[in-house]
């Protein structure tokens, strides 16, 4: 029974960097469903054979040692081309015709990715329902959805309103594809298959949690995106949300797609609600020195390159612990990290002899190292007793040789095989709109907080290390070191 | 004024090897007291030259880089020789004059270092007292006496008793070389400098303790000794018993002798009596095979050339968490190292994907691999939610450039400077031989547990991995990896 695959965008990069590499990947180790087919679709025209030849030097490059050209051959005969407009209904039914014909010997179930314009999300649908293409009596129907859903809440709730009324929740995967990391998911067995950390992770111990994402590029040319979107819609309504949402939540009971989207929307349900001053006193807003100068962004524009909130979840576990998210373009280094900040020793019996402790630091690293490094404090050697910060580290990619998998097999895999556990569900999206969107709000009102300059290849702005310094805290603003 | 350190036995091995070497070391590191006079006592004749040339080798060969001929002409002109007899009280008063003589200016104090045979700590004591050397009224006089203090509980009240007869406790600093150790120090860094471990450290989270003292050689030439010591005084009632103190005792108020040692001795009086069949289920004996065949074994000796104890703590902390305590010789490596074995996670979330997290594993290597590893599960990188256990390692020895002193440097300088935190207190001493005199005693009993012979070169008789498994547990038989 064959398993298909539909592209919705296919002649974007996403398609030939990412997803048909993964897919590729996942065929050469044996992972993919039997009888899988993969069909590509926009506007343009190919020829079947046109749009292999045009993707094999991509899956070359981006698939690395799992090529070879045998594999390839056998794989590249299940990708298809099928010429289509996502306005044209027409097409929608042609291409049902098309997959009907490739799929002899009965379907097992399809799965749509689009990866288009976000403004196509919804007439894509509506064009799959209308063609019959979201039936799923013979056969799986599911979509995946890239990111941005939505733009604001509003629009989030629009769009899964719409959505719902062709697919029904559990046929919908939305897809970020930070979830699909292998540093992230091992936050899942750092913390559920370890007995020592769940026992420190709540508020007796944790001082608390930061959550960097940082970039070193700036906009460039992407300025008539990043003036509609800015910092907050572009990595915090996602990303930082989602990382943010596994750092904090209860032990499911089960490690299923409900059980653990449960508890993610449960700390999203925990965050405390932002009113009157908590705009200016746990935002800060910066924009590095020479986004004015790009390309497209229109004089004095207010728009964030750089972003850091302090939220709260207000439920048992974590009363009172700051979680600092922040986000920056042309910041010292690209890096993805998450640092779980101890409380100090609550004595320090070693009196003058040692300098005070600093306190016991857990940083998990996401990209582009991938490790975990627990800071704790050793005797200095050959002293009377005094201490220093030493490491204990652990190189995620050095342990497995270098080859950890893109996280697009991993989420492609799974859309296929029914797992949802890595998608977020509606309601997660709609609260972290929630979440974001008062923020927003307060930015664009007169009274929104200073938007500080920045030079690049810094930590942003000053502003936002001494904001941290009065709350006798401070980032973690260490460049990791990459693995050979 | 003069500080003055008076060493008795000074044509032994551990004079001219350790002794001498550490205070060099601590002369060219500048940390010994000012005009600081070392005195070597023996039997035999030495002009203050020859002796000083005698040792001039030795303390090249084990203080390493830190020689330099410079150095050591400045040093050596503070190292005298007097040559005397114990057992002479002309002598001790010749000594007497002698210190005098050299202490021109006045002294700040003198220590009394026995590295004697065992046998003459007490008539050096007495001579010392009768010769009036330990009176304090012009400086303080303390004595060290090395290992073993007794040989069972009555000879080491006996001794305490006889000692306190010529000097106040305060006044005596019974050694042992392990509390010298950095990386035993460590352990108090790692315990009461980090807030992360101590929540850990206790019954809810630790499932039992390991504390092995492993040793590579066999007794070769040593039995005369050895048949009158045996495993259990030689090794478990002073270094296996104070790595116990160390890793269960309670956080003191303050990093000071009398606190550091009340708090190791509730240790000791908390550990549970063994009675009756105790000394058969908690207790396993072995003798490596060829011990037989040694030179100067009597035939059929019982002697225990290896021995595993289970002890408890009955205390709030530590209450039914087992402490196994093993030494061996002929075993398959030099290690001591402690193992903190936690409990396994209260539930396994990950159901049929993962299999059963063994549960983390903190291990403190004390020598000759001096570092700390824990033990923890993370995700098999490309798999569903597999688990393995990885490593966070600590290399104490390579983050010190490989410079760790030796243990002897550190117990010198505190002695001189009144810092008795790292000796043993009389009541330490006698309650660690009233927990061993039980066990020698039921071992020397007709209900004596077996002794199961071993061959060397392993990790003990497979009846002690037996008895663990038994217990559900195993002996972490690994041996260190040595820093470069």
């Amino acid at each position: 029974m064959a398993h298909t695959i539909v592209i919705f965008g296919a002649s974007g990069d996403l398609t030939s960097r990412k997803l048909v590499p993964a897919l590729y990947s996942l065929f050469k180790k044996n992972r993919l469903p039997e009888q899988t087919r993969i069909v590509g679709v926009s506007r343009s025209q190919f020829e079947h054979q046109e749009w292999r030849d045009a993707l094999r030097e991509s899956v070359a490059q981006f698939a690395k040692e799992l090529f070879d050209n045998e594999t390839w051959e056998v794989f590249s005969q299940q990708v298809f081309y099928q010429a289509g407009d996502i306005k044209d209904l027409e097409d929608f039914k042609a291409l049902g015709n098309f997959l009907d014909e490739i799929e002899e010997g009965g379907s097992e179930g399809r799965v749509y990715y689009l990866s288009t314009m976000p403004q196509l999300y919804d007439p894509a649908i509506q064009q799959l329902g209308a063609a019959g293409l979201a039936d799923d009596s013979d056969g799986f129907r599911r979509v995946i959805i890239e990111k941005p859903f939505g733009t604001d809440l509003a629009s989030a709730q629009a769009l899964n309103k719409s959505i719902h009324g062709v697919f029904r929740e559990d046929q919908i995967y939305r897809i970020d594809h930070y979830l699909g990391k292998e540093t992230v998911q091992n936050i899942f067995a750092l913390r559920f298959a370890n007995s020592i950390f769940e026992p420190l992770w709540n508020h007796h111990y944790v001082d608390h949690v930061q959550i960097t994402v940082a970039e070193e590029v700036v906009i460039g040319h992407r300025a008539g995106y990043y003036e509609r979107s800015g910092i907050l819609r572009d990595m915090f309504q996602n990303h930082l949300l989602q990382l943010m949402m596994i750092t904090a939540m209860e032990p499911p009971a089960r490690y299923d797609s409900a059980m653990v989207r449960d508890e993610k929307v449960k700390v999203l349900h925990s965050v405390r609600k932002m009113t009157g001053g908590d705009f200016a006193s746990n935002t800060m807003r910066g924009q590095y020195e020479g986004y004015l100068q790009e390309k497209d962004v229109p004089a004095g524009s207010q728009t964030a390159t750089y972003a850091a909130l302090k939220l709260y979840c207000d439920n048992w576990r974590w009363k009172n612990v700051p979680f600092y998210l922040r986000s920056g373009k042309g910041m010292s280094c690209r890096t993805t990290q998450i640092v779980i900040q101890f409380k100090q020793v609550p004595h320090i019996l070693f009196g003058e002899k040692t300098r005070e402790p600093l306190g016991n630091r857990l940083v998990i690293q996401v990209q582009p190292a991938e490790g975990i490094q627990l800071h704790f404090e050793t005797k200095v050697a050959d002293s009377e007793m005094k201490t220093r910060t030493s490491t204990l580290d652990f190189d995620f990619n050095a342990a497995t040789g270098g080859s950890m998998p893109d996280a697009y097999q991993r989420l492609l895999l799974d859309s296929m095989l029914g797992d949802a556990s890595l998608f977020a569900r509606s309601d997660e999206v709609e609260l972290a709109w929630g979440i974001i969107d008062p923020i927003m709000a307060a930015w664009n009102s007169p009274a929104a907080p200073t938007l500080y300059p920045y030079p690049t290849q810094l930590w942003g702005p000053t502003e936002s290390t001494d904001w941290m310094a009065k709350q006798g805290r401070e980032w973690f603003d260490v460049c990791p070191v990459l693995s050979k």
